[in-house]
């Protein structure tokens, strides 16, 4: 098997000869602009590396690696113009850079063209991968709006949070490795059991990516380390510190989570004290933990060589950031 | 065959039962507030009437049908966005009566649920349809840029502004039909045969709606008489107008064209004696008249029952306005 360096290789080689001048110009360089702005391509990777997993050729699969990677630009273009962001991995947005218009024409035209790389495939591929796509697409939608509903609400429970990332992130990163498998032609069980795979994984990346928005270590985070708590983001860290805390704690951590403050240093102590103290934290962690558990219990099921289970399990431990 | 109302009211059944309650309901809520505006649902009685002159089961037709109205619904969403408009079809616009990021995301969302009612399909015209509706799609993206571009032009050309109008309005009634001919699984040749119908029925209807706009009766027109002179809106007639005149006349047209006023009856009187006295008139019409007859044309070379053919043709003169 091939290493994640060589996938992400492959797929850049392949997304850099997409590149075609097309016009208009105002519709096509925002699209160009966006899917050269870089990032670590964990999603085409993940179909590549299925791929590869259930015995095809990555090759095969380098078009719906980039639906999938196109569609997730399109997300990112949509989702910064509703969150009136400026910065996109280190780069103007393209709402900032052009308009809004342009950028919602722009992701509009890429949420088209995500589909247009299926066509590379017979009728019956074509069709079970445009099928998982809308559905998972349509998903991430959902996700997005329950994002938003609840930036309004106070009174998001646990299980709805759960629901809110799972449509948000990790659907994505399920359709992205059965995808793979789709393209290698394996058995529908396996195919099932790799998106379970790929939802636990991704729920426990995205719990263990709001941990470390509060506990991470500055030099290697990526983001601003207390991003979260500067914005009174309500996190899995928050919710499980709000259900686990006393009337009075409570109140404490709705009043710092009501406040909006030009220096957050103390701001950010106290919550994160909150949060140890509570048992947030260690609640987080375990769930993390079970997350991940999950996803590599799956494995014992699937129809694979076991070097294939172990490829893996060392992408989902590299993943978590613990040393295999 | 079954009559124009009757196709409509069997569409308008069909959508009636598609409306389910879904949550996030702020997402799905705009959705089901667009479509149950009305409009006169040209496009999917198109694809039901296609494929019944192709001799297929209209019923087999309504997912494809509804498909074209839910793009179409789309692409009337986002546009109100781009273009500010408080109105649509006499309602409020979803981006005023929800705001900006419902329209984005609801929009996006129907994008994704065309494609899905193309999942009723068996793989081989889930395929044809998903292709051609693609393909449909990211042209009226096109059309919709360069419309947004030439505003700011002063260089428009009429190749280029027939360019437009075909991405942004024509494609999608030829593709409508279109469709009707794949679900009913006639030749290729017919397919593309009645594409090319649609396609310049299409430009003929799109100029005649230029032409109305500044020459309409106001009883019967349903838009505001004169809005596009008003908006300064390089249309047809405009380019026509700049074409046949001597470099004094552009010079007043151009003017004319600069102004933003409260009262607009004189310079509505104004352009419309410059269109008049041009030429520019004379050839919009007979440029509609160019465009409906190489649509009838092309009802020659098809091969389906000559009173198949007059129904066509009926619908034709119908939709320009003529007594048959």
């Amino acid at each position: 098997m091939h290493a994640i360096d060589q996938f992400q290789d492959f797929f850049i080689t392949y997304l850099e000869k997409q590149t075609i001048t097309k016009e208009p110009e105002n519709l096509y360089e925002p699209i160009a602009y966006i899917l050269g702005l870089g990032g670590k391509r964990i999603r085409p990777v993940l179909t590549l590396m299925t791929t590869e997993v259930f015995n095809g050729d990555y090759k095969k699969a380098l078009p719906a690696a980039m639906a999938v990677e196109v569609f997730h630009n399109f997300s990112l273009v949509h989702d910064d113009i509703m969150d009136d962001a400026p910065l996109r991995r280190g780069n103007t947005t393209v709402h900032e850079k052009w308009d809004i218009n342009t950028g919602i024409l722009s992701g509009d035209a890429m949420l088209i063209l995500a589909y247009q790389y299926f066509e590379q495939y017979e009728p019956a591929v074509f069709m079970q991968l445009a099928k998982l796509f809308s559905r998972t697409a349509l998903e991430v939608c959902e996700g997005q709006q329950w994002d938003v509903d609840f930036e309004t609400r106070d009174d998001v429970t646990i299980p709805e949070y759960l629901k809110m990332i799972q449509y948000k992130t990790a659907v994505l990163v399920a359709a992205a490795m059965k995808m793979g498998a789709i393209v290698a032609e394996t058995s529908e069980e396996n195919a099932n059991l790799i998106y379970e795979f790929g939802l636990n994984l991704g729920l426990a990346f995205q719990l263990q990516d709001d941990y470390l928005d509060a506990f991470g270590d500055p030099k290697t985070f990526g983001k601003q380390v207390g991003g979260d708590i500067i914005e009174n983001k309500k996190t899995y860290l928050y919710l499980k510190a709000i259900a686990f805390s006393t009337k009075e704690e409570v109140a404490h951590l709705l009043h710092l989570f009501s406040m909006q403050l030009e220096d957050n240093v103390a701001k950010i102590e106290s919550v994160k004290k909150i949060f140890n103290l509570s048992g947030a934290s260690k609640a987080t962690q375990e769930a993390i933990h079970d997350y991940t558990f999950k996803a590599f219990e799956t494995l014992e099921k699937m129809d694979i060589e076991e070097d294939k289970k172990n490829v893996l399990r060392a992408f989902g431990d590299n993943l978590m950031g613990r040393k295999v």
